[in-house]
């Protein structure tokens, strides 16, 4: 439906999805293009949407981007995969990764959902209104799995353990459906205190991150 | 060096290591063992090795607990698989992780060593006084995980989005060696800021979590 797609933007995102585009045999010249993909960064967005010409569709990559930001154009809409990227990997990363389309009409949902499955993601329909919270969702996901996986390595290299040794265990955590298991699952709270008084002792700069964390898990995960 | 080991308990943690050991074409009848295994609730180590006749030796699973809860017993260790078990599954779930050895001998390092690579574990020392901190470093990487699920699924549900989408996203994040992507990486306060304010009036309970865990994040992650 749309055969040539012009991508703009050769970053973390911009350069899978090109890739991509091509291996499925559509034209990713740039020549009279039916579509602008704008995988630019956030703030550049509107900027590049004011300066194109009317004509064709045109769609951003950004999570939490209202689609108000590809103004003034009006066939317009929105595909965030789900995922986070790297430089040294290429379009296998889309596969398997959700997508939110964000649209404002059945035609550009249509579009947008064709688009994501072109590009093998997972399509769902999300409200303009809720990308901003949906993209906050994204950020507890991975970013501060991230930040988890950071304080861990700390503890662990000051109690003289291999930071290495954590992955198999976030792994398994992820892989037995997010069960609690641990002191907190257990009620026991005299390990919760003993755990308290070792990281003031050694790392107090994480006391608040771990105190913030057990008080969310016994409210979110019990 | 072991070739009789009585097993106590069989829960969680237990369980699978009875099945290892057999696997392994040990002896685990519990008769004239050379090894009692206490696989049974922090709370209930010390009272378990106090009433065992002396002369195997002895050795918990226990992260969190010191070596002195197998008193009055000197031949003893601790194997700390660094892992989380679930009851669903069996003794493959000891593979790839790795194990905390704890001992105060090379008698027992030994001992408590081959134990663990008996068990399909990866063994690291872990020194006794430093059990704590190790162990608290694990709940970050394991049941804080579970946490940051649990807060993400409640703002997709909040957003409209499928939680399920969430899973992909997580694991990745995990397999590109913890790369830190997202706004902060970026320095784009204004989406942190926004994300904020979308959190506050949907799911006002994770304020401070979202906040303690993006200044953590600029803090050890960037």
């Amino acid at each position: 439906m749309l055969r040539r797609i012009d991508v703009i933007g050769a970053g973390r995102v911009g350069a899978p999805v090109r890739e991509r585009l091509r291996e499925r045999g559509l034209d990713v010249s740039g020549v009279d293009a039916d579509l602008v993909l704008l995988c630019v960064p956030d703030g550049a967005i509107a900027n590049a949407a004011a300066e194109m010409a009317p004509g064709p569709w045109v769609a951003h990559m950004s999570g939490a981007t209202p689609l108000a930001a590809l103004a003034p154009h009006r066939r317009r809409f929105s595909v965030h995969p789900l995922q986070t990227f790297t430089r040294s990997r290429g379009a296998e990363q889309l596969d398997g990764a959700w997508a939110a389309v964000t649209a404002e009409t059945e035609e550009a949902l249509a579009a947008g959902t064709w688009l994501a499955e072109t590009l093998g993601l997972r399509p769902f329909a999300l409200h303009d209104s809720a990308r901003t919270l949906y993209h906050a969702g994204a950020v507890f996901a991975s970013n501060y799995v991230v930040t988890l996986q950071r304080a861990a390595a700390l503890l662990f290299e000051s109690a003289g353990a291999p930071p290495q040794a954590l992955e198999p265990l976030m792994r398994r955590t992820i892989e037995n459906g997010f069960e609690l298991t641990g002191p907190i699952a257990r009620g026991d709270w005299d390990t919760v205190a003993a755990h308290r008084v070792a990281i003031h002792a050694s790392r107090a700069e994480l006391d608040g991150l771990y105190d913030t964390l057990a008080d969310a898990t016994a409210a979110l995960a019990t």
